[in-house]
């Protein structure tokens, strides 16, 4: 391969490369690099969008680099220290390891175990003594800790910043000097931090990270990012069926982003199939490649394969038009009831038209009449509403 | 004593007592309050502007309290790890100890050994891991850091504030903790840090200590604070003549200052004084017993008598006026020339003049001719110079 074309995979997707020249003599020294990601010690719940980061450490393993998975317990075992924040009590080593192990059973699904290591930054932090802490926030001014987004901003709105909110930055730089990492990948939110390794690794004498920053990826609605709180995500432990189904359910633009940032397929291969819809093919058929890939990698292929006849099952035969829409209707609570479901699908202009039409039997969820105006449906369910003659829906409950 | 004589020998000269009935509060328990002041741990030379706070600290002794001679050697030892401050590198133990050596010889002239203790911060803050230090620093906010007046100063002029420096208030606020302190003295300039003591105090569930901080003294020109580098100060290891000669050439007004801050004799005996000369007595009558007061603390008591019978026996017989002008005219490297010592006395316009007055054989010194247009003189001496008939001037050279 050539050096343009590792290049060109480790760029696929990626918001921005620092410094482009500087990442070309690391890969012409052919030997493994380095590469450092850093993720909280909190309980990981992962969806498809944190995978983006994971996705290209996966690409960097498999041109032969070793990946660095940093669990960032030292300051989670220290917790919000001004109290005020109830949502970071300090964690046990106990609970960071659990969650350590969480993290493996679902970042493995992705990364190569035998090319990662997981590493705690506890290992070296809690040998430093406050002399040691002191020489490292000596290495930067005030100033330069209030040109970041987020602090800045709440300095100018008198919202209070702990002084020890300026260390952390200067701890996580200093991860890159004990790891001595040749890249560093985070989102593009992460870019300050990710640089302040670069500067840390030039105070201590060593070569300087490049780093690599990913974007935040889309939610199913294509809009807003991918998130639980929106409800408009993939999770990595959603059953195949809801993955299959909610990866059915996005746009056609966007089924082209996820291609870039989630399938593992070459760019060569994803231009093929833009050429073959181009040309007139079914979008949907490759929609479909795309989330047996998915359901594959968190899964198993078989599972791909029923989701994939489930769903053609469900939907493919019988008399629904082709065409219909996809639709992702976010639940309260893991349910949502029948009414409020046909106008959030935009299928009928309020609860009240909803619950007239289902009144007068011109409602069908999967071709069978509903008749239950209390009817409550799940997330994680896929179904083909219709109302009236020609209204129809595939409606993903997320 | 009552409560209200020893509040008022506290307050004497102080420039601030936080809060006082507080301290009024601690004076009832009847115990012997905790006394802490700190000091830099590099090389002392202190001369009569330092001991104002010892001073201080005596009387709190003589009253029974127990003084905490502090050494701030835990920062002395880091030194300035920007690098950017090459007159601060960082002190080695052996130094710092030499320095705490050379301070008592010095501070024991004024403080009670019986009732000092010499504490090194470093005692409690070399334990001190990078985890207390973040807590420490949790416990302030960048804002409030940003209101104190040379830090405000600074990030206001684009003056690069290292983040270390957000850190060093607290841990000599820590030390208050540390040290469970009663009362903390300083200069007027060093309140900010003496609140930082309170404060960490009751985070950490602790009494908070009383803060008296004590005016900077004026130097012997009676307008700039006394330092070594505007050369109007009277060191304490200045020999018995120069250090009588400098206290008489001082202002009847600052005299009164220095009887204030520097005198141990009391405010009744003061107000006598005061009584005395505004009935008639020559202020210099009690200059001399101020002289000599000082002279005895840092010398002794024969010292100041061979002083006194020194200065009396060179300006008070013979026929040089009684009101002669006292001058202080500072010497540069040392040394100062004739010419330039009669300009800088205001007993010439110019030295041209100076040197034109030699010439004509009209300039004495303590009575004899000058013929040596490039005469010398040295910091420390005292002379009486005249210039033509009726002229002088009592010129120390400090």
């Amino acid at each position: 391969m050539t050096q343009q074309n590792t290049l060109d995979i480790i760029k696929r997707g990626a918001d921005e490369l620092l410094l482009e020249h500087e990442l070309k003599q690391k890969l012409a020294q052919n030997r493994p690099l380095r590469i450092k990601a850093g993720f909280d010690p909190t309980a990981p719940d992962l969806h498809l969008g944190h995978t983006v980061l994971l996705n290209k450490m996966r690409q960097l393993q498999d041109l032969g680099h070793h990946a660095l998975f940093l669990i960032g317990d030292f300051t989670g075992m220290i917790g919000d220290p001004t109290g005020k924040n109830a949502t970071r009590p300090p964690l046990t080593r106990e609970q960071v390891l659990a969650n350590a192990q969480s993290y493996k059973e679902q970042v493995f699904k992705v990364l190569d175990p035998a090319k990662t290591e997981v590493v705690f930054n506890s290992t070296w932090m809690d040998k430093f003594s406050a002399v040691d802490l002191i020489r490292l926030a000596a290495t930067h001014t005030v100033a330069q800790m209030l040109e970041r987004d987020d602090f800045s901003k709440r300095y100018k709105n008198n919202q209070p910043i702990a002084i020890h909110e300026f260390i952390y930055p200067l701890v996580q730089g200093y991860d890159s000097v004990a790891l001595k990492a040749d890249i560093e990948l985070g989102g593009t939110d992460q870019k300050f931090n990710l640089l302040m390794g670069r500067e840390l690794q030039k105070h201590h004498g060593q070569p300087q990270q490049c780093v690599l920053t990913m974007p935040l990826l889309e939610g199913l609605d294509g809009i807003n990012k991918m998130s639980k709180s929106l409800g408009n995500y993939v999770g990595i432990t959603d059953t195949p069926t809801e993955m299959f189904g909610k990866l059915m359910s996005v746009s056609d633009d966007l089924m082209w982003r996820y291609f870039e940032l989630l399938s593992f397929r070459s760019l060569a291969q994803i231009t093929n199939f833009k050429e073959e819809v181009a040309n007139g093919r079914n979008p949907r058929d490759i929609k479909v490649l795309l989330a047996q890939e998915i359901v594959a990698r968190f899964h198993a292929q078989k599972a791909a394969e029923d989701a994939l006849a489930e769903f053609e099952a469900r939907f493919q035969k019988g008399v629904l038009p082709d065409d219909m829409s996809e639709i992702t209707v976010a639940c309260v609570d893991g349910s949502i009831g029948i009414a409020q479901l046909l106008k959030q699908a935009n299928l009928v202009a309020s609860t009240s038209e909803a619950l007239r039409m289902i009144e007068q039997g011109g409602v069908k969820l999967d071709g069978e009449k509903v008749s239950d105006k209390a009817l409550q449906l799940k997330a994680g369910e896929v179904v083909v509403a219709q109302v009236g003659k020609r209204k129809f829906g595939r409606v993903t409950l997320a």
